[in-house]
């Protein structure tokens, strides 16, 4: 049967996240709040789903269903799906370090989304400018640089060889790192093309992502939605001088 | 073997979630940092230890040793202790539930951080005094009681009764909750006496992990930090008005 998954319909967000694993393995999955309101589709039918959920409500989309299992959290959803669809390692080891991995790139993706809501994310961008140019300028200068050299570190230690993340095949930290870097170089261009020319492994590992038969695919179906300033990644250009 | 924790000594912090998990388990630790400096504690000894651990290194304190593993990123350590000290149930939907739960609080946790800081880590919480005001005014009045609000619900709907979150016995994501609320009482007295009246279960919850023998023991022993402005529960006055 066919993974659910439950995301807001129009913008990447962190259901990309998952997305992006599945279509990775070639996995089977409906992407439920995108179907035709008739079908089930629509954010109305996904809050509901949300609230009724009888035992184990997620606090948030997104959210997976898999038969009589509901899932939530991005990480913990790709901890759940990696084993089922090959995209992580064997051992306990492995899996745990891919897992600590995803939890690193959450931080960042967190951390990036607060460069445009630092006051609060019931609020618009418009009306925390003022806060979001300082967060901004502290993420460009200080955390960007921080958390890309991990990712460095981390390919080149990587006894396989820095081609992949751990061991020497794709696993999700794998397509989430590339979703983060292309999410970076879409809202800070001048700032993430500076940082990455620190970090070459992370920039060959992006390119080699890209060229993935499936995730170039996926990236040229209308599958993919674009960017855009409703999402994590968003391009304000007073946040990021040339 | 004992496990060893890695993290700073001074404070509770995010690896306060640890030590609660493995006081409650009565599981041996080290908490390597607090040794004398002949004995391997200190920070710089455990800065040097993260830079230099040779194939996975983490992130960021907490870390945990366990023999030749190294683990990092606090929800990813519980998910590895948690069989380990019988802090988590059998199943796989337990286990994932859990782990669910833990990637919640650590949002809140994380969230709350930045009602002191919403302009960066590395700043002076002086120096975005402005901004802090408010991030926690929106903290206090929309997420606070939307996350504990969860929490309430998730106690609800266990079947197995609201004394825990997951099932019939005390896993980490129970002694992290306990965690969390403590915290808030700490930093917000007022907004968190106000939000816990809204959430019976979650406060009578905070209570009964209370006065469980292992934890009540170390709350009264100096292994113990009290809460305090270097860590991420702070308590600034003009950040919760009565």
């Amino acid at each position: 049967m066919a993974y659910e998954l439950h995301y807001w319909p129009m913008i990447q967000g962190r259901g990309e996240f998952v997305r992006l694993a599945l279509e990775q393995a070639g996995a089977e999955y409906v992407d439920v709040a995108r179907l035709p309101h008739e079908e089930g589709g629509g954010i109305e039918a996904m809050m509901d789903r949300l609230e009724d959920e009888p035992l184990r409500p997620p606090f948030a989309p997104p959210f997976l269903r898999d038969g009589d299992r509901v899932i939530g959290q991005t990480a913990a959803i790709l901890l759940y799906l990696g084993p089922r669809i090959g995209l992580v390692g064997e051992s306990e080891a492995d899996r745990i370090w891919t897992h600590q991995i995803q939890l690193t790139i959450a931080d960042m993706v967190a951390e990036t989304h607060d460069t445009h809501h630092p006051v609060g994310v019931g609020l618009y961008y418009e009306d925390q400018k003022p806060e979001a140019l300082r967060r901004a300028r502290d993420f460009r200068e200080n955390r960007m640089p921080k958390f890309l050299g991990w990712f460095e570190r981390v390919l080149v230690r990587n006894p396989a060889g820095p081609d992949h993340l751990v061991g020497a095949a794709i696993s999700y930290a794998d397509t989430s790192l590339f979703q983060l870097v292309e999410g970076l170089r879409y809202a800070f261009p001048h700032a993430t093309a500076r940082a990455l020319d620190a970090v070459p492994r992370v920039a060959a590992h992006a390119a080699r992502m890209a060229g993935q038969p499936r995730i170039a695919s996926y990236l040229a179906s209308e599958r993919r939605r674009p960017f855009g300033e409703a999402g994590i990644f968003r391009r304000y250009p007073e946040l990021d001088p040339a």
